[in-house]
């Protein structure tokens, strides 16, 4: 396996666009790759986008050429992959796969989702067939609830409170607030996020990630070739994918994902690390309470102190390990099928030091963890200054 | 790149199963793949499903964990892929790649739809998803009307005739009549099929696949290993993926397949054959015009011939050049996802000298084609005896 770069990467903003459909937002972030990797489309070797439920949101299924010829691609395998909300990081796991191995020399990767030409109601029902639709979502379930039951029994477990709950969801829209491209750039207070809209209880409105029209891109190389593109190439150290069962009935502990941790496992393997030596980290905090069980599920604090973590503050920006500078899912937005490419993006950034407002401090080292469903597939890539 | 093999297959039934599920039929073939390999699922290293339209269809998403943890795999990746009507195709071909460059050993490839729930008119809707919705679809079109357009413009640039495509037709339910597996058992003549009801001038009943329920499965493997699971491990030669534009109208020609050509060239280059190689062939009549223009861009015949090639019987299981004994899309039927791991397992059966009534007299060296849309992805596979 050889040494994989992201050579480069492009976002459109992530926010509620009426005028703009699917391939329009995968075009543009499309574009804004190419020019900023230095990549001309017939270099490009594969092509594969990450998306959720577009035929759903938007009637258009087979994605992948769809948008590839958009972007002037013809001739390449161009393929959609699809795994809940952790489609484009899978698809980046196999692009960065396919380098490694040397199946493929430039490859680009586009994650996309339009969703809110969609009423709400709709679009909850579209999201909810990521769970299993044999079971829990017959039975009424949707991911609110089900995250929901997680958090309600993260809390009888380990002590977490709605304090620390809230608390995750302050810091990302102190961070989002600051992000350029979020969707909801506005700083909000303890005592706010605390009375929030109930949703499903113990989350209310201010736990729950926003439903967003968005698209980012990145392009992948072998590390030798990467600086023929760019000054700034960031190695992929380690990426693993994993799965695990879709129905939260069949999980025997709905507190942790293990799905999480073994993706984790072979990704830290991978690049001859520890939790420890991350710097800073995108996860996918789809609820507030997902953040905290993902830190632990990765191994940033011990098991159950996740809550305790962030109300300590550890996890702002200025704290021990940052998470979610880029505002996360909560504040930036969670356009499904972009959310996976887009972490890759914010932690390109970071570690290029263009993160503007919310650059870090220690940004050499950063992780992204995609979630796709209650914890079923997770792709976990860490990332590093070469 | 090291050589890789097929070690085992498995295969539902085709046809309209209104008490079977999505995931039924996908475990059903799964586990048969299973036992015919002689793998057991703590084995496999990765999983990929082909599936088109699940969410559509069924209303369930997330297709691959909520497959593969049925059949009892967890940790690994599980990918869905999406290609339209090459979904499992594309799912084949990433597994054989990922196999091929040691990124994985063993890996199970299902191919799955359960289409016979929805009424035919929103099966037609679905289906049109694989077109241009901000196109072509929004006119009106639909695959039929596609296909009745390339047929004409064939027609028109060849002289293929009526009885060209009623002698795919009749062909094809013949080979399918003796396919216990097949959907549409039944043998109809010429005059039958000249005089079905009319679809799209001038493509009628009998010029369409069939709108089906069923799943399929392979696994793959280094073939060196493969020997330690099977007697009659069948090696991939060669395997190329390619691309197009998705609607009609942006194509220079429409009775020639760019994708086609190129996923070809590259297989036959892969494999080092030329078309005249092939000894026979599963190939993509999702309409009987679309077998015809295949074997010209697959180079089986010159430009133009396939009609006059078809007519003439050298297509038959007799002729020289068998296409489709399988009963192909046309009577075996066609779930859209499961027909390219479908095809795969065809062509394996033969090569195994399984085939029963169907079995060809020259079997060594056979080539599968899957087609997604009208054009837009390709996958070529080119399978042989060890």
């Amino acid at each position: 396996m050889r040494p994989v770069g992201v050579i480069g990467a492009g976002k459109t903003p992530f926010g509620a666009f009426a005028d703009r459909d699917l391939r329009s937002l995968a075009v543009e972030a499309g574009q804004k790759c190419f020019r900023n990797a230095g990549v001309r489309a017939d270099q490009v070797d594969a092509f594969f986008l990450g998306n959720f439920a577009g035929p759903s949101f938007t009637g258009q299924n087979h994605l992948a050429p769809y948008v590839s010829t958009a972007l002037d691609m013809t001739g390449i395998p161009a393929t959609r992959i699809e795994a809940a909300c952790a489609s484009s990081g899978s698809a980046f796991f196999h692009a960065v796969q396919g380098v490694a191995a040397g199946l493929y020399d430039i490859v680009m990767v586009v994650g996309v989702e339009k969703m809110t030409s969609q009423p709400t109601p709709r679009v909850t029902e579209i999201l909810a067939a990521a769970g299993d639709c044999s079971g829990e979502i017959l039975c009424g379930s949707t991911f609110p609830s089900l995250f929901a039951m997680i958090a309600k029994r993260h809390m009888h477990d380990f002590g977490t409170t709605r304090e620390h709950l809230a608390a995750v969801a302050v810091k990302n829209h102190e961070n989002g607030a600051l992000n350029p491209d979020a969707h909801m750039r506005k700083t909000i207070t303890l005592a706010q996020a605390m009375a929030g809209k109930p949703i499903a209880d113990p989350l209310n409105l201010y736990d729950c990630s926003l439903i967003s029209d968005g698209a980012a891109a990145v392009i992948v190389a072998p590390l030798e070739q990467a600086r023929d593109f760019t000054d700034k190439p960031v190695r992929v150290l380690g990426i693993a994918q994993a799965s695990d069962y879709v129905a939260l009935d069949q999980k025997l502990d709905i507190t942790t994902f293990p799905a999480v941790r073994a993706a984790a496992r072979k990704a830290y393997a991978a690049a001859g690390i520890s939790p420890k030596n991350i710097e800073f980290a995108e996860l996918h905090d789809c609820f507030t309470i997902a953040e905290i069980v993902a830190m632990e599920d990765l191994g940033f604090v011990e098991r159950g102190q996740g809550g305790f973590y962030s109300a300590a503050g550890q996890t702002r920006r200025s704290g021990e390990k940052p998470i979610n500078a880029s505002g996360g899912l909560k504040s930036k937005g969670h356009p499904v099928g972009a959310t996976g490419v887009a972490q890759i993006c914010d932690v390109v950034q970071q570690i290029r030091c263009e993160a503007g407002e919310r650059q870090l401090v220690r940004h050499a080292l950063g992780l992204a963890q995609n979630l796709g469903g209650s914890g079923a597939s997770c792709v976990v890539s860490i990332l590093g200054s070469d």
